[in-house]
């Protein structure tokens, strides 16, 4: 595969994919799905046959450049894990790291089917050059996280100002700015508060960790008397610009309030599980308050991977298994919390394979044997594939991935584990 | 890949695997482990730069014939599932059905680096014929049903005896016979006396499913007064030949009993999660009750695929979640329930690499993005990798798949498919 057709516009038109159970041929140009039918040419012609096509997977929580620390620490208790490992690794981040880390995740992405992603991190300059590179959508926030001091507070929107110039500045219409406040138990009131007060003069999504394990609600009514979403609500966070992340101890009311103002809430079920939140987040609740659920992988330090098909699976048997229901979250409606609903969250306008669409989608390999026999391709796609059944990835009318392919593949590799190695002799000592 | 080795003894030396985080070479003659070491001299030589080495992983608890149902019926209440969709299906099952099914269950294996697995199902001689001409190891065991009628209990018993005749004139070593009870709601308590006595006077293994509902137990408390595995004691089946799957709903005077007895039970967490059963195994009891824990995917109707690194990220991260613990099931010990468990289990002298253990293994492809940086090899391959990271599986000695490449692969998703249509379509009529 010649990838130069990432920088001169070339239409695409891929042959005989399935798609719903019916052979069509999808005719791309620019950045948009023009046609599907029967025209079988263009400028690039990939051939289909036994390929099915899937909108494009959309990651609504992570941190890419946590990559680097995949496998570094696991299986301990939370706090220790945090203070011992993680952390002081984090305080020895580099630049590059971040460039390199997410370059990796990115890659870990494109071969796992997911072409839009929702980040907060730091050095988010870095995440950008690798988005911009790298060819996926990316919504970038910087981490906002006070912790109660008005010196750190005006560093961090200072921090927060300077970010959004940089993206802006990038002029690149596949990477989005959004605003990272961490969570209610690391930024003060009145960080929320200029965190409000942004977003609505920049239109501008919020990306927050929300109501993800019983002591922060517990310690945010030690704090304000009231728990974290309805501190949220005072400071007037609650909107359709909210993408609240986890949402496993959220109650009823919480959740109609939520879903009232059309909030967004991404599952992250396996973070969720490995780092033993307690319960798993209450999908049936939502679902029937219409909320918009979403779904994320959270960082690779948590996961440990950015599989969205294997992510989708967990959430649609963890729902089961938590409400004893086994018609709950059937398979096309988790694939849609991975797709359309996540395209919503994110103001893309993808999700769905449909002509006027961004061409943001994938072709999965049906040959597989574990895609075999085919009496229910979207069954398949959800409870027997992981990212592995990926074989093309195309996001913004450009082939990121070909039949596997992906453009500086090894370098990225060789790379990234370099910097993790080095990353982490420098914490150790 | 040229796979006559599979029919004439060659020795094979693996180049400089990645095993304990040392370079190695496994050298292999006839069908073990002989040397690991510095050994470069063999009739095949696999360069395995870049590949970890890891035991072959073994699937206690598995219904092969299944996949031809993979994806025809799932998100249904258990009971409609089983009535209006499985068992119609299930009635029109052919010979052919049952071995190509098994081709494709066994391909699926190889591919995601199974080497033995524990098979309760019907026509156990199509599903040893597909054992037999894959290279696999198995476990095989005929169904017995006898639904507490008389005579249907002669006709089972008959049955039972017929495929242990079967496979024992097949000779083959990788084939085990075992005998398959398959619950106490669904044979008669004379036909569980028939099926102990059989097991002692042929030394055969006992495959059943136990306590996998609650419904299960209180059914059992309402025929019998007492609860299921309370059954088994007074019966005499409990031992170290019985492989119990499921063990969901067993408390800790039960876990007790099987643990002194040294019965083993089979893990099935993602079939139970699809399922919904309603709770995850108490499987931090059977821990500190010293139980031979083994992991098992269920058939792929219920699962849906037979992806043992999928099940085993599963089982890690579920049981943290169930039981509120970070630490509970840490990813060596996941790993060693996928291998030396399993193999103790079925009596299988592998499970680890070491001289003069079966050389049953596989080696994993390190250069994976997912597979990036490599701080902990094992926390990779239980949190991080799917069975596409798979490059090699070796069983007794004969290479099955080098590179991922498995032969006559395409011969048996062909195949397969074709049944698994015909056979929907005679069931639907």
């Amino acid at each position: 595969m010649d990838f130069s057709q990432r920088v001169i516009s070339l239409s695409i038109v891929i042959k005989n994919a399935a798609l719903n159970k019916r052979k069509t041929c999808i005719y791309i140009e620019d950045n948009l799905i023009m046609e599907l039918g029967k025209r079988q040419e263009a400028d690039i012609v990939i051939e289909a046959e036994g390929l099915a096509a899937f909108p494009g997977l959309v990651n609504t929580h992570t941190h890419a450049a946590m990559t680097l620390l995949r496998g570094y620490a696991d299986d301990m208790p939370l706090f220790e894990w945090l203070q011992n490992k993680i952390w002081p690794v984090e305080a020895g981040l580099k630049p590059e790291d971040i460039y390199w880390g997410t370059k990796l995740a990115i890659l870990e992405m494109i071969k796992s089917g997911t072409t839009a992603f929702n980040d907060m991190y730091f050095m988010v300059e870095e995440t950008a050059k690798a988005v911009e590179e790298m060819g996926v959508r990316a919504v970038l926030s910087y981490g906002f996280i006070d912790l109660f001091d008005n010196g750190k507070r005006e560093k961090e929107i200072k921090a927060t100002r300077e970010t959004l110039r940089g993206i802006l500045g990038m002029k690149n219409p596949r990477i989005q700015a959004a605003l990272g406040p961490h969570a209610v138990y690391t930024v003060s009131r009145e960080g929320l508060e200029w965190i409000k007060e942004f977003s609505i003069e920049k239109d501008l999504l919020v990306h927050i960790h929300l109501s993800e394990t019983r002591k922060e609600n517990t310690d945010c009514v030690e704090r304000y008397g009231i728990r974290p979403t309805e501190l949220l609500s005072k400071v007037g966070l609650i909107s359709d610009k909210l993408i609240a992340a986890h949402g496993v101890w959220l109650n009823a009311r919480e959740i109609k309030l939520l879903a009232s103002h059309r909030a967004n809430v991404s599952h992250n079920p396996v973070s969720n599980a490995k780092l033993a939140v307690g319960r798993a987040m209450p999908y049936h609740i939502m679902r029937k308050a219409g909320m918009n659920v979403t779904l994320g992988t959270d960082g690779a330090a948590s996961n440990n991977n950015l599989d969205m098909l294997e992510e989708l699976k967990f959430a649609a048997i963890i729902q089961k298994l938590f409400q004893d229901r086994q018609t709950l979250m059937p398979a096309k409606e988790a694939l849609d919390i991975a797709t359309e609903n996540g395209a919503r969250a994110l103001r893309i306008d993808s999700g769905e394979i449909a002509e006027g669409k961004l061409a943001d989608l994938i072709l999965i390999d049906t040959r597989l044997p574990e895609f075999t026999p085919t009496h229910n391709p979207v069954a398949n796609l959800v409870y027997s594939a992981s990212g592995g059944a990926v074989d093309t990835t195309i996001c913004d009318g450009k082939v990121l991935m070909l039949h596997r392919d992906v453009e500086g593949e090894e370098e990225i590799i060789e790379k990234a584990g370099e910097r993790a190695k080095a990353l982490v002799r420098r914490a150790e000592g």
